[in-house]
């Protein structure tokens, strides 16, 4: 049973009401559903291999193969129906205080402690180009305010996601080589902020983690998890390499054995293990995590405030100059990896596989 | 029941037989035990911020409120014939062969192993300016005489309860900055004679270890501990920050976000836990710890002198340089913790906690 | 009852079958029961302090006291056998592929895999001159060929027993001085082909591992191990000093209070110890041992090779060359120690020892 093109043009113009970016295996399938219903099964040829977000379009709409234009109108429907159904009454958390300036966090200073929250919950937190400047200017203004700890945590069931792989598909003027460049120089800058970051920084990694939040986990003086949590660097799986200062603290940290399971290999650690491996200074059962956690920040919070900073910047003061090194040599080499064929082909099947699904 | 006023001369008159020195919070309670008894309720100005051992004395003073007289006699009589009767007969344990030249240490040479006993347990060895000096003078000899390994282990219930904080209260000529400076470079020296020790050295804790005592076990080879032994190195509540180039051992045993939660957050770590992060080598059993640690020292003791004392230059060479700036920041970051406000009063409640016990 | 002068030429003659070398301390039995044979109880002066090998032969004639000569020949003719049977028929495992160039190794690639295997099972995998040399070359070729991963283990029941000592008895025309040189520059390139190597190693620890092939451990990416497997490096013991880059890798990775007790005390390591002290990444149950590790390294050599293989090299890149001059460090002190009259005595000490079983 087939939907009728009035219908169809309806949810077209309802899919502009979106508040949320649905993602990119939504959008793929949006996509290849709107060219099936309008122009019937796949027909043009095969985009070549560089071209991967033409690549990933026309895969997403092959996929559909002979299915009859009229379902294909029904799942269009269908499925801006359930996108804005998703979306709900809008969940509205507004930051307290002089935070109200940023569309991907929620920032807030109460008691002496900065709290930067990544608030992109239906997106599992991913990093956007928007929320990666965004959390480089938090902590700029939290490193100056007159909190005495900084808290990174996340809104939802996952801490985050890691770097959102929608960026590598708005590709600008100068083509692929301009994109990796740009994506380079934001990394750069990004991890530099935690590296320079002059107070004590906690994670609270309330649920799952992924990539560069992991990999960033070496830059804080404090990592307490939920038993929830889980901590995955799946680099090598999608063709890239380790970021984050990771290919230097994590092997400081845990020793290489353990580190190239992770770097390497992608092992996925349980919390318990990433506490065993000196990743995660304490694990908390989920029920009392929230509790036992604010606890003990507030006892932090009353700590003589520069005795804390100075004894931190004394503490990384012994290998900031390295960190920095590290940071850039895991910038060039992933800016190349971006480029390379490896990598290509791993993300195009990433984005594949989410096609289907 | 008030004292007479002859009891309480007799008292006074007896003080000068005490054999130990009582301790800071024991002198300022007799200081305002006196000053009460003699002339009544406190009644002189406050001392300025920068006085604060005027103003430790001041608050115990004031601590009295209106107790009489003849209560404040009292209570000064009966608190010296408590310090009176703790002492009991002298102790008196005579160091063996030509080491009896250190007021603070017990130093022994026998069966090819040098041991260094702290030797105030009635200020749960506590180190004393003259402790600090005398270590110096130990390690030095231990580098040079025949000896195989050298322990360090503490009289009593405590292996050490780090830097005797009456340390601060003797101002020099030069005031506070001079005493900042001094104090400074007797600390240096002191790490550096663990940084520059030839030979393995190895850390017998019987009981709880604090700041400088917990914070130089990075510079030792093996560390064995008794399960009722603790760990605690609470410098930001101090307003102070770590030395024992803890700033860089810790992080590289355990990792920031373990090391942190010591050095920053005053964490007091079991002896299970601390072996778990590669603080201690090994844990034992009160009741067997001494028998079975001294097995394996006097196994230790018949190895090859050179081979050991070579093959510990060559772990330590690859660093020493390092461990050498390491410690001259940490001094230096100290010195300017000593003249911050932050210290002085947290310091200065510190006395004052002590003085209403 | 003693052998005939016949059956006991009839073995010495068969002594020239045996294919392999029955190893040192049944050569200095031959040895000795063939001169208490043909010349009766020692009768010679004993040989000097620096002819350790002189000393070794003298020690073990000299140890048979007055045993009669047809008893003599009838153990030497016992002994003989007793080797020609263990020897039984040829195990001959012969490599697959281009790999048949090895005498010491078995070397193979199959499914991206290349598998380097020390192959003197009757040694223990002991590393003779031959087998460095064989393994810089394998590693040489491995770091070359199509391969994305890299797996050295030992044939039979031990992973490796470490430097063969019979090393130090072929004594070459610059004397003593002139060996322990050219064993020095032979461990540089042997430590060096390690630190260099491009792609991910693994260490697949199928039994007892020993002096250079455990401090090997810190330059692999993952060591897997068998629940039988022990890790022991009696470097002190045998008047020696570490190598392999341990000085450096393993207070890195378990701090010194571990590291110490492994490379100064000779602690020998249960597999479940070391994987506590990041040395070994994973234990398995010895029955699933071999199933389980080749699950896991199929599906690493199905990842994205150069992905991997410069994920590897940023990890390493940021110590390499701190590596190089470790290893340098090492050797240098190591051959300093191979003429020390303290390591003469130890080596000296084990081959009696051997010699008397």
């Amino acid at each position: 049973m087939g939907a009728t093109v009035e219908q169809f043009n309806h949810a077209k113009s309802q899919m502009g009401t979106l508040k949320e970016d649905p993602g990119n295996e939504a959008k793929l399938k949006i996509y290849a559903l709107f060219k099936q219903a309008t122009q019937g099964p796949c027909n043009t040829p095969k985009p070549g291999m560089l071209d991967f977000v033409g690549k990933a379009k026309w895969d997403a709409w092959k996929s559909l193969g002979s299915v009859a234009q009229e379902d294909a109108r029904q799942q269009y429907v269908d499925l801006i129906d359930t996108l804005l159904a998703a979306e709900g009454p809008a969940v509205a958390t507004q930051p307290t205080g002089s935070a109200a300036t940023f569309n991907t966090l929620l920032v807030s200073t109460e008691d002496n402690i900065t709290t930067i929250r990544l608030n992109r919950p239906q997106k599992k937190n991913a990093i956007t180009v928007e929320m990666y400047n965004e959390i480089i200017k938090a902590l700029e203004q939290a490193g100056k305010d007159d909190s005495v700890i900084t808290v990174i945590t996340g809104s939802g069931d996952f801490y985050c996601s890691g770097n959102d792989l929608t960026n590598f598909t708005q590709i600008p003027e100068g083509g692929i080589e301009q994109m990796a460049k740009n994506s380079g120089e934001l990394l750069r800058e990004f991890v530099k902020a935690f590296i320079d970051f002059p107070k004590p920084l906690i994670a609270v990694i309330n649920g799952p983690a992924v990539g560069v939040s992991v990999t960033l986990l070496g830059l804080f003086e404090i990592v307490y998890a939920t038993e929830r949590a889980t901590f995955h660097t799946p680099f090598s799986q999608l063709g890239q390499s380790p970021e984050g200062c990771s290919s230097y603290t994590f092997p400081k940290m845990m020793g290489n054995a353990k580190a190239s399971e992770m770097l390497l290999f992608n092992k996925k650690l349980t919390a318990t293990q990433a506490c065993a491996q000196g990743l995660v200074t304490e694990v908390f059962p989920d029920s009392s995590f929230q509790t036992e956690v604010a606890t003990r920040l507030k006892a932090y919070a009353k700590l003589p405030r520069n005795s804390l900073a100075l004894s931190k910047q004394l503490i990384r003061g012994t290998e900031k100059e390295r960190l920095h090194t590290v940071n850039d040599q895991e910038v060039e080499r992933l800016v190349e990896r971006w480029l390379s064929d490896e990598c290509m082909q791993a993300i195009m099947s990433f984005f594949q596989a989410k096609a289907k699904l």
